[in-house]
């Protein structure tokens, strides 16, 4: 058994907010004739594929509300609407899961909380004041200046903490983000969201591997949590 | 008249904590033979060399705690004290000023709010864990890979912020730090701490220039941003 980790950092885009029906929301105030959820869904299409030209090297490190940008604008045409940039601020307020600040507020009691995301600092701090999210600190993609599944990531949050590894937890609602965690010695957790991508979701519905925590939700997570200390 | 500011950053050592007399305290405990006062001033003491180096570019980027470490056994060798390497820590439990958390948390509901210190992260986390400090997120130092008062943890600051210099207000005790982040184009308060140094301090008890705002403690500074809306 793992020892209760130092840190919890956490993936946020899926695992903590609701991306879809959030940017549907909006997508739908400013472009009330568009299919506003299919409108979102293709902007997050985009997301790693943008991503992955910066994680091949192919281009230096540009923040996620670039590539959000420059993917609406992509988007926007396929769609054949006319999006106004001032659209691409969605992405700061997104509404958190239900149980999402109960659960931070918990866990931030006994360890560091933190996102581990690949939006940038600015984003992550708005979303935290949007939504309420009582991170200790911001880190993810912004500080290692490259893109999450890339080990530097992980491994410039334990950094940044002065934190080994193997302090440290990662929380995701994805599989492969866990993968890669583990893979740089991280603990992992894996907490379900069986409908970020709609109600016909057909990934990550359950954990791939053994993961250190499984948990139903983030107050479950919190328990377990506390329960190994 | 200047905008009211989208974000403020802080200077945290002096200006929101009381390094000296916590350190002293911690000092206190561990060596009950040392002048604990005297200690933590000599300690404090070799702050600014150990940054000179890296500021001149003839050392890479160090995180603060390594030089504190590295200073801790240099002032112990003078005091001839016997310091074990958990002392550093202290620089972890650093009391607020009175007003600080009070401030900050009406502060923080009309912008953003971070430290821009020279401290690291990892330290600026556990100060602000330790003293409740309700920052949204962590500049500084770090984030540039540099020490203050070169421009480009300033600078640094404002881009992770992804806000253009004239919308961030530096907060200061020191005007070395004031003269420095104006220079950057950003705004500047003044916020005296006049026994940062001990009863007989003799630096920075008022403001050299004409600061956007002078403010008497945190608190005044929250309402004086607030009457700028």
């Amino acid at each position: 058994m793992t020892h209760a980790p130092d840190a919890l950092i956490f993936d946020v885009f899926g695992t903590c907010v609701d991306w879809r029906s959030t940017v549907a929301r909006d997508v739908a105030q400013v472009l009330p004739d568009v299919d506003a959820l299919a409108f979102a869904d293709a902007w997050r299409g985009e997301y790693h594929p943008a991503m992955r030209r910066i994680r091949d090297g192919n281009r230096g490190y540009v923040a996620l509300d670039d590539l959000h940008l420059e993917n609406l604008e992509r988007v926007a045409e396929r769609f054949e609407a006319d999006a106004p940039a001032s659209l691409n601020t969605a992405w700061e307020r997104l509404d958190p899961w239900p149980d999402v600040v109960a659960g931070l507020t918990a866990l931030k009691d006994i360890a560091i909380i933190a996102p581990c995301s690949n939006g940038s600092i600015a984003l992550m701090t708005r979303l935290a004041r949007y939504g309420a999210l009582p991170w200790d600190c911001i880190l993810g993609a912004e500080i290692a200046q490259d893109y999450k599944p890339k080990p530097a990531v992980y491994l410039a949050a334990c950094q940044a903490l002065q934190l080994p590894p193997k302090a440290v937890m990662m929380v995701a609602a994805h599989n492969d983000d866990l993968v890669a965690a583990r893979a740089c010695g991280l603990q992992t957790a894996f907490v379900p969201r069986p409908t970020e991508h709609g109600p016909s979701q057909t990934t990550d519905l359950a954990p791939s591997d053994a993961w250190d925590i499984i948990a139903q939700d983030f107050q479950d997570l919190a328990d377990q949590v506390a329960a190994k200390r």
